[in-house]
């Protein structure tokens, strides 16, 4: 693996510059001790970002970075990302184009097609449609915009970091949940040792988890109820160097645990996130992560993209 | 009618010290202009509040001013204010009778009794089960907490306007939706002046309207979408005093309104309100609202106790 460029506090500053006013600062929940964990905790709640997740951050970051952006912008993802395109390629006047394998959900997929992207079909996994986006790209010079390995839409992640530290300056752990990595990458470029960091994983998606203890990120099985969110196969390099860098913990959490957090977040505060959404705080509710005494704990609600019917026991 | 005692600025500091520490500060969640209206708008998210409404507020402040509530509390209602005071009476160790009509809804019955309370059901009107309460605190001297007409239960909901205008200092405006009145007159008593405040009302339930209209409080039809939340009979003497007082302008929504608003609320923010949390956005979001230009314009998302079933299309 050669060392990848790993974005930098300043990065961070740059992508606040660009992207803030064209994100929504999500708002923090304080939520009393004894509710999630022994002391209070905070809920930094970015699914109410714009599409549902906090992924426009990090790719308007690397769109308005490039500048040049004629030849539109392409995203491989029938989920959060491919959503986060589409609304950025809309919101920008750019032509967007978002490439799916044949198993992405119709529902995800009429979600981007929504937002006016073109929606291309093709290829049973994720890296054909990832395979396509790059052909794509060399034949009309648009902009790729990944989900999670590029400086830029790492350091646009990172602005949940920033505006966290902001709104709860007295933080000592966060908790985030990794897939691909980026999130919880730019959140660790943006707390700089201000704050611990502690990546959460689902058993079933151990993507920075195995790489560490491989010493490299590696190839992981897919599965479980986070995988329409936290299903990379393999995490990012920028991230796994930010991670190794910082000697971050990170915990595996049961689906029943997710299952569980998701449901307290609807019973105890009408909060209604998508199983990926859950999974940091699963960590706490399952007592995995058990904070020390006074502890200033935040967790990071990542997305909402969810159906809620599930909810609530009907009559 | 004879005068009611009206809270003044000083209950809502009063109120303040005492409940404080145990509700929640609900957050405010700024969305962009051109999402719910031409202006930006700020969303003070109170159904993220303990038992997913204000109404603790309210509770909380009635039964701690009180002192003496060893022989228990009680509250007439089948809906939020009876979660409201089953919980109360939980945190604090106090006895909490509830009694409802045999209309109410068992799901919302189950969650009362879920919080420990004991539900008395009769009748087939809210009114029979307020009279039944008020027999019972005549025989056992339980504290009755009224849903809206007392002055501790208003000033505690005023803590939602005390709470708004720190977070959003410069709003000019309020838009809170209407049932009996507590929380809209617990923030013109909050507010005293500092920002317009505007009721919004379903047409199925013109409380305030037709009070207003008529000069004083007369009992209306109850019907519509947002009935198991603003469906009081008619508006409380408090409220209709404090509103005649600040010569508050009220706005009638339709139910198809407020269905798309509480829509909206869902595509747009993820955010899952009940109805009658939503009546007050739909007077933007339907234009029977519009700002000026530069206009600060805060919504109140009041409740979200509701089965969010319907929010989301499945494939």
């Amino acid at each position: 693996m050669t060392s990848p460029a790993l974005p930098t506090p300043d990065d961070i500053e740059q992508a606040a510059a660009r992207v803030s006013d064209r994100v929504r600062r999500t708002p923090v929940l304080h939520v009393e001790a004894g509710t999630f964990a022994d002391p209070p905790v905070a809920l930094k709640l970015e699914l109410f970002q714009h599409t549902g997740s906090f992924k426009p951050r990090g790719a308007y970051n690397r769109v308005l970075a490039a500048g040049t952006t004629s030849a539109g912008i392409l995203a491989a993802s029938g989920g959060n990302h491919g959503l986060a395109v589409a609304y950025v390629g809309a919101t920008l006047g750019l032509a967007a184009e978002v490439f799916v394998p044949e198993v992405a959900s119709p529902v995800k997929v009429d979600g981007i097609r929504g937002l006016g992207a073109q929606v291309v079909v093709g290829g049973a996994h994720y890296s054909d449609a990832y395979d396509a986006m790059i052909t794509r790209s060399a034949q009309t010079g648009a902009l790729v915009v990944h989900a999670y390995d590029m400086p830029e839409v790492v350091a646009g992640q990172g602005l949940v970091g920033r505006e966290l530290v902001e709104q709860v300056p007295d933080v000592d752990t966060v908790l985030v949940a990794v897939g691909g990595g980026g999130l919880i990458a730019g959140i660790l470029t943006a707390l700089a040792g201000r704050a611990r960091v502690v990546g959460v994983e689902p058993v079933g998606i151990p993507t920075l988890h195995d790489a560490l203890r491989a010493g490299a990120p590696v190839d992981v099985e897919v599965g479980g109820i986070a995988a329409d969110s936290l299903g990379a196969r393999r995490i990012g390099d920028i991230a796994f160097a930010v991670a190794t860098a910082a000697d971050v913990q990170v915990m595996l959490v049961a689906d029943d645990a997710i299952r569980r957090a998701r449901a307290l977040l609807w019973q105890r505060c009408r909060i209604a996130a998508e199983a990926g959404g859950a999974a940091a705080l699963a960590a706490l509710t399952s007592g995995a992560y058990r904070p020390a005494d006074g502890e200033r704990v935040a967790v990071v609600v990542c997305g909402g993209n969810t159906d809620p019917a599930d909810l609530v026991e009907r009559a």
